[in-house]
């Protein structure tokens, strides 16, 4: 197999990995993909992380579903939020005949239906706040469509919640953007920037965006997932009142966030090197497997025998753990599970037996141990904790080493040119400076820091004075 | 609350128990509904206790995810199917302009999309079994919608396998059937009936289906999901072929099996009273609720201060628990809880803390009994135990007392219409005689034993020599 390098061409690279690790691939419908069993169970294990994280806040969130049909007046209530996702949306009608009353969606996103049953289920301030999130399929008619990153048909999470004031949508929208920092960080070992959008950035219908931008290793960013402070232009818009602890009606406050099944495909490249992906054991299908070496029946019997216990064993413990028995050479085995990404490979042969031992291999560092065959069950659980600090420690570091910043907007045009990656400098606020650079460079701002840095200092598009510090990369 | 009772008017109480216990409520494209935060807690469970038992086979099942966008020629490669499931699809287009080049249908389900991608993933025998699973949505148009028994939008579990002998899809078809019959009693308490459908019932383009089917309370029965042997009708419609052990080509052998949100309004309808739901522990998103009982502050700091240090006790425990801190009237929490169907009620009042007891409320048999707190914690674990186990065998004996025999078809005419419930009797295995039942009674035959029983008795219909043993019903 023969997988090109990330620096000769990164997107046939990942093209190429999520094929040959069997993550996802083209359905027939354009823009459509099937996502395999390994990589589903990526999206599980992240799915989980966050599902449990959303339902231990305090207080919790619940799950619901609603229903993918939206009828298409509802999508034209709030006039932003119409704008931005009418030209993408799919429409639907019943075959065998008879024809829809009126036209019916699919889902963009649901803040439009959630909203209007919110307009009956709110009444007084004692019905809030309403902690809701759904997991669900969404559709976006994409024209670029790219597996994992950008499809027509994705799955994700939308949590969608109502408070009684301000401050507390606001610290909601930042709760939830703090739960995804943890599992991006914690779990993903993939380092992200928490920040505020700027206005062209915004989700359609939102005050304020915050998002986690992480980095990919070609250099280009990743919007990994948002939360929005939505303010009341939702319930404004669905007429969502309640009766205030002031005996008057009110508007709620809104907050929507989600992430979706991108972050496998930003799992990919914020970890995968030239031999294929490196998972995080957090979300590893397999955290270990043990490849069996022999050249003999016998040698096949007492090496296999002996790879069985030790996965019972640690099976037992917790950890996931397979036995790779498959009729191929000890060599495409290898190939297959660094590909794969397998943290931790325990090679068992003859010899290996004899000096009652086995052989580790870090997928992370290549690096090779051999281990006393009594010690290694007590090692796994620190090696594997150790993979996935590494994991992120290394992210961290080619993050660092591909932030810069600019001080003049030649030094921006050159750095984001030359360089790629984070570049930060300071910025006036005016939108005409931001589509300038995106026009000359292709990068638009990924983020604003949460608070406002270094105002004063001179736009490095325009120089007059800042009122925040800006960070822009190309971005995915 | 004015609950009708199931005597009186059991589509009146299945509705208002759906209202009142805030399960699910109607949307706004006809067909669909919002399932609830309660009512989705429910199907977490339900679907937890599926998706674990799947992992477990031996070997185990994998979950993948297929686009819902299915392009409408590939339906049509089947006949059977396409005329089963035509007349019900919705077709799909992009707004903004663009036609499509072929029309896209929202998956009904899988089978079509899935083989189609099958003949690309199955060379050779050892790329069997594919053992796959996917939780999705999907849409059949439905004329007569009903909430969680029929909507036009609907969560379900959908597995597809693929195998290289008859034998092998026969006993995977068969070893599903019996996963569904685990969850379905063990894990809903819900007794259910395994068997064979009659041609006439058949999952179109099936070369067998196997049902499970229940009785709710009101006599008529729920089937409750289904598992089909496919013979090579797929691998055949999409050219799924193989290279065999013996070196030529051969059809793959095909199983789908599903069951749906469906399964929760079987779970009202098998269990509930004139009072609401009964819900079983292993399923109940609450398992046991508090309900401190006061007049005064003081009263009030005290009870529900030791409500708390129970709820945080059990809760550490495993127990799903709840304290209800509404500023609500005991009276209306009890109703409310009994609506929900929550298994196990605990009172604690002022007199209750001077004696160092708590009041235990049996949701099940509505038994009253006064516990010691210290004793308490020891006892919940067997009470819901006990709980589970006896909401199964009052269902197995509604069951058995709504179970009648037929031998005339007089005697069967008046069972169904007078009694309800299964009604069995000899059949000649003539549709005609079938659909002559049906015509006459509206019951069906709901299944056929697993293997023939009593071949040659008289059919109860035409009176000629039967070839087994029919179970008629009105069904949902």
């Amino acid at each position: 197999m023969a997988l090109p390098t990330q620096a000769d061409d990164f997107p046939a690279w990942y093209q190429e990995v999520v094929r040959g690790a069997d993550l996802a691939e083209n359905s027939l419908a354009r823009g459509t993909m099937v996502i395999k069993p390994y990589g589903y169970a990526i999206w599980e294990a992240i799915r989980d992380a966050l599902d449990k994280r959303f339902k231990e806040t305090d207080p919790p969130h619940e799950n619901l579903y609603f229903p993918m049909f939206i009828p298409q007046r509802l999508l034209e209530r709030e006039k932003e939020h119409v704008e931005g996702f009418a030209p993408e949306v799919a429409v639907v009608s019943p075959a065998g005949g008879e024809e829809l009353a009126e036209p019916l969606i699919v889902r963009p996103t649901s803040e439009t239906i959630i909203w209007d049953a919110y307009s009956r289920w709110i009444q007084s301030y004692r019905d809030l706040p309403l902690l809701y999130n759904q997991w669900a399929n969404v559709v976006r008619w994409e024209l670029r469509p790219r597996l994992l990153l950008r499809t027509t048909e994705f799955l994700w999470q939308e949590g969608h919640t109502a408070h009684e004031t301000k401050d507390e949508a606001w610290a909601e929208a930042l709760q939830m953007l703090e739960v995804y920092r943890q599992v991006a960080e914690d779990v993903m070992a993939m380092p992200v920037h928490l920040g505020r959008k700027t206005a062209s950035e915004r989700f359609p219908g939102a005050e304020e965006t915050f998002p986690i931008e992480a980095l990919m290793r070609d250099g280009k960013a990743l919007q990994a997932g948002t939360s929005h402070y939505l303010g009341q232009n939702f319930a404004r818009a669905y007429d969502v009142q309640f009766l205030g602890r002031d005996g008057e009606q009110h508007l709620a406050y809104a907050t929507s966030w989600g992430v979706s099944t991108r972050l496998v495909g930003g799992l990919i490249m914020a970890h995968g090197d030239d031999k294929g992906l490196r998972l995080p054991p957090a979300v590893a299908p397999h955290q270990v497997v043990i490849v069996p070496i022999y050249r003999s029946d016998d040698e096949q019997d007492r090496t296999v025998s002996a790879a069985k216990a030790m996965a019972a064993e640690w099976g037992a413990a917790g950890i996931r753990v397979r036995v790779d028995e498959r009729d191929e050479r000890p060599g495409f085995k290898f190939a297959d599970h660094e590909l794969r990404g397998v943290p931790i490979r325990i090679e068992v042969g003859p010899r290996d037996l004899e000096a009652s031992q086995v052989t580790v291999v870090r997928r992370d560092s290549g690096e090779k141990t051999p281990v006393a065959m009594d010690a290694i069950a007590g090692r796994l659980p620190g090696l594997l904790d150790e993979i996935q600090r590494s994991l992120f420690d290394d992210a961290v570091a080619f993050r660092a080493a591909n932030t810069h910043e600019a001080s003049s907007y030649d030094e921006l045009r050159s750095l984001i040119a030359d360089q790629g990656g984070f570049v930060s400098g300071a910025w006036c606020g005016d939108a005409a400076c931001e589509a300038q650079v995106k026009a000359d460079t292709k990068a638009t701002i990924r983020f604003l820091p949460l608070e406002p840095e270094d105002p004063g200092a001179p736009c490095v598009v325009c120089g007059r004075p800042g009122i925040d510090t800006a960070t822009w990369a190309i971005a995915y």
